[in-house]
């Protein structure tokens, strides 16, 4: 315990008050500048270009998911959906600066947690590690952001801010180290250890689980649900900002999963590239047959959100996987994302944006299907065995294993954590916005901004 | 005629029905995890993010059309064709896995068309190839694309979708062969036989006029002409949303172009990104102005088309020209799309978004202005001689004979191939939404989901 | 003077009418293909390949700055908006190429401009040069663009037109050379000379300060302030598409600042992105708790005018300071910001965006917190000493002292010139819009196409 508390006390010499009062005093071990670690080796060039490309694609989905939620939702609540989206990645950020980052990539501590790094300070300041902060830091974000769908038109703002401090700074943070920093889940004993390449579950599914218990905590919307219990349609009120959005979530989905190597040397990133892309186009396809089958309508809500399904699901496996097989996990996603839909309003939970289905159900899925599909060419970020092999390509059930052992974790972890903090947020602030605020719109009551003041909108 | 049996058989083994039969059973010759290759030459790193990168801004284009189309038309249709951009990416990626990109870059039959790669399957599996593969597929989705804004606004959804699918799996493919596969085109006898580095024609020319076609096979919209025939406008419902199209698209071009050295050790990467601007901003200015002499007033949506007008027309000669000559191709795009606006109109050809005239005539001046303005600097994908030569610069008119019989082939395919494909959608599902559908708008009796369901709107 | 009048004569030779009258004439003494250029240093395809994809990002924030000027004004205006965001580039980028790149960079002339490269002509035609050329457009064009913010809902576009012209062509050049071309304010002689190094003063002061001369000299709208002289809020049309204007800002900026180091090879680019992300977070984060404290009110606008505020005030230091300091220099930022909006209602100065406190104060800003937490470790473009060193580490005053004059300096040119140039477009052509097009908006007047024309819209 000695080292712990020698990582709290530096925690607490809070750096920048320290600087201020003390002068340049910090001794550097780091490479600040770069110059000696590039020495070291020359081919980091191309690798930071890569992976800071790669991690601004990743920032850039945070006005996708601004505008998906926006557009999905109606308009009298669209400022406020653009505020959270906006300030879970400020607020979050620094969480992830002073506590966040450190938790996920510090010292191992019994497997459990990081405990060094806090505030990027002393030997953080090195290129390498702000490279690999500027990356974590983007993917904490879109964690946070998932829940914010979820918990729409309901929540209260000062609430939300709280808790995007909370998943960023701790809940995130611990189940990353245990997956990508060298936690008891990677160590686990069946195949490589439980693996995710760029994240189905541990940026996307601890997203959608979360928001799984923010919104049973908050109750479905007003008139979401009649009094017979028969869900109700809420239609969105600006697809085309929606369809904009998901194209920008694709676009940033680039740089999420191809650049999840952090590093341009491994040119498997062609791979995963097309990967990504097909996986998304099969989902697609299929949640818009499936529905046509149904309603005899192309549905583009659906569509779209299928390709967000496909996405999710093809995160995990997207480096291990053939083209052929992120076909068929995209197929699978886009039938997890309509039976999802269909599942939750089943149980009267209201998931305005369906967060749950593609980010929750289809990021366990992804994880699953890399005990499956994996083909056993390419290893845990590595073009070194020991190779991840799935169940179709002669590596037995242990990888299997291991995927599932890590999604039934996850799911406790987010759904247990997702609860107490809703929970707790609503005994102290009280969570959930006024009747007659519900009604009349968040922008109004919790800005003072509404979003369109110019133009008549029919109030739903 | 036995290697093209054999391949097709190879197709007929659908290779994910196979693996999950059999397991792993397919050896591989490919490299799927890169290795080797990056063995062979380490500056394969930079290029493979080059390529990836560029590519991803060539996906990104996607929303740039679907916004451009959605906001130049009516509120009625926006979801529409919102359904037609994303659908046309989705099942059009698919369709190009499935047989496009082999009919490509396959085993060369005959200098026709492509024969082997069908499903990327086999020795397909390789870092190499889904390079290339991606880099095709984003290329095919945008021919796909650009017909949408022709056909806007009373094409059937259903009859869209099996075009896409169409245009992406046999008639862009088979022409790309003939330039970009080994085909006929490539080997004309006359300068470097015919040449087009980034796809005014291969890409945009055929899209513009398959576009072109689909658009005189439905006739006009409704409304469009009054009874003594005079064109009537018919003003887009969002022109901030069309700008912000315009924008994706200019900066998703700076992949379409630049990227198409498929390599970053040209630096002539560089001349490429500024010819393309400053004849994209030549032909916006050019277009701004024609129209203030006719008419007094500063159009944007004129200036927007010439922006887009200046950089089809580049994208054939943006590697083989001096900055002026970019500024004075431009000033002619921007000509050419006014005078093309015109021309269709007198003809009673319906194009609402002005697709023909941006992509189709402009595509074709692309192919042209590279026999006259080309500099015999550079190669075709080769800093290596034989350079490309055009008439100002000593290399008489044989490069210019080359570019002028590609034009003409490219409109004889497009034209011939669209028509058939129309009309027999037209026989067999009936190609023209209903009137009442048309007056409604397609959202409601199509997909069931207006675009901006709380807003008051004035129907056009 | 014989060196600039042969210069002159060179300009005079516009090259593309030489080139047609005469061919190819021209002797290249440049590298148009660059595989020279790469044989000197393979290093530089990595070098390019950075430079061009921050510099298409840096292209990308025309239409961020587009979104957030149409959403944060009237709908009567948005059409204006756009055409002027887009005229001002298109416009622009052939003013700089046909004299102001030439101002930046040519030979220098007593410290006060540059003297050759006009038109990218003769040795111009080089790899190198192209880049340079790409890079230092999209700069000015951004520094142009900020301007539309402050003179936004009044200004006639034909002025308009030619202030882009100036300000690209002229303005912005001769300042640009003082900092970044080798001119007299880079060779002050305390500390390292005033530096600058992603532009917080060259480009965002800059337009900043224009467009507060702008303001002054075109009055406040009609409305703004009651006979009292109360300011009254003119809220902004449409808010989801300003909210996405600033995180397409945002991303852009990730381009900006870390591609200023112009080479891949200064690792330190990932230190940028870091102190990037954490000035712009802190800066909003403070900007909406201080409107908190004032009102209650989570306020968006404000909130997305600190992500501004701080990414504008980072820019200058963002290469030579830690986290902890980009996140003090945010907060002051946000401060600024909320300060600088209450100051100029207070002068009865009308800034529809807010552009003058975000892009001229946090500008200047920027431009001396340089002098405070420049921590050492890193040059002036370089990783070799002389670093810049600020009065927190050890350096002293003298780095003080050269940002406060830089920013003296920029303020007395911006204004300066500004003025004049204002006023002369006055005298020429009236500046200002009559009151019926004001009232009735500009887009009806100017352009004939009004935003939105199937909504109805309340007329403010």
């Amino acid at each position: 315990m000695g080292g712990l508390c020698s990582k709290l006390r530096r925690m607490m010499c809070v750096p920048f008050l320290y600087a201020i009062v003390t002068g340049p005093a910090v001794a550097i071990a780091g490479d600040p500048a770069g110059a000696e670690t590039l020495k070291g080796d020359p081919g980091l060039a191309v690798d930071y270009v890569w992976v800071l490309i790669c991690g601004f694609l990743v920032m850039f989905m945070q006005p996708g998911f601004a505008c998906v939620e926006a557009g999905f939702c109606r308009a009298k609540n669209a400022t406020n959906l653009l505020t959270k989206n906006l300030m879970d990645f400020a607020a979050g950020s620094l969480a992830f600066w002073i506590v966040g980052y450190a938790l996920i990539t510090g010292e191992d501590w019994h497997g459990l947690i990081g405990t060094s790094g806090f505030f990027l300070a002393g030997d953080g300041y090195d290129v390498g590690t702000y490279l690999s902060f500027f990356w974590q830091m983007v993917f904490a974000a879109t964690a946070a952001t998932i829940v914010s769908g979820a918990v729409a038109e309901r929540i209260k703002f000062k609430a939300y801010l709280l808790y995007s401090i909370v998943i960023t700074g701790f809940i995130y943070p611990v189940y990353a180290h245990w997956v990508w920093g060298g936690g008891w889940l990677s160590e686990l004993p069946f195949g490589v250890g439980h693996v995710d390449f760029a994240g189905s579950g541990v940026v996307h599914a601890i997203g959608g689980i979360v928001g799984l218990a923010g919104s049973i905590v908050l109750g479905p919307r007003y008139g979401k649900f009649d009094r017979s219990g028969k869900p109700r349609a809420i239609p969105g009120h600006n697809i085309p900002l929606a369809a904009l959005g998901v194209f920008i979530l694709w676009f940033g989905w680039f740089g999420f999963n191809p650049g999840s190597t952090f590093s341009a040397h491994h040119l498997r990133i062609s791979v995963i590239a097309v990967n990504t892309t097909l996986a998304a186009s099969a989902a697609s396809v299929t949640a818009l047959l499936i529905i046509l089958a149904k309603t005899g309508k192309f549905d583009l809500g659906m569509a779209l959100n299928g390709v967000l399904a496909g996405l999710v699901a093809i995160t995990a496996p997207c480096a291990w996987v053939e083209a052929w097989a992120a076909v068929v996990i995209g197929i699978v996603a886009g039938i997890i994302l309509v039976a999802g839909v269909y599942f939750l309003e089943g149980l009267k939970i209201d998931d305005p944006v369906g967060a749950v289905p593609v980010h929750g159900f289809n990021g366990l899925w992804g994880l699953i299907s890399v005990g499956i599909f994996a083909d056993g060419t390419y290893g845990n970020y590595s073009v070194e065995p020991p190779f991840v092999t799935g169940l179709l390509y002669g590596g037995g059930i242990g990888q299997l294993v291991s995927q599932v052992v890590g999604a039934v974790v996850l799911f406790a972890w987010a759904f247990v954590t997702g609860l107490v903090l809703f929970k707790a947020l609503d005994v102290l602030l009280g969570i959930r916005v006024a009747p007659e605020e519900e009604i009349h719109g968040l922008d109004l009551f919790e800005h003072g901004t509404p979003a369109y003041p110019e133009f008549y909108t029919l109030r739903r």
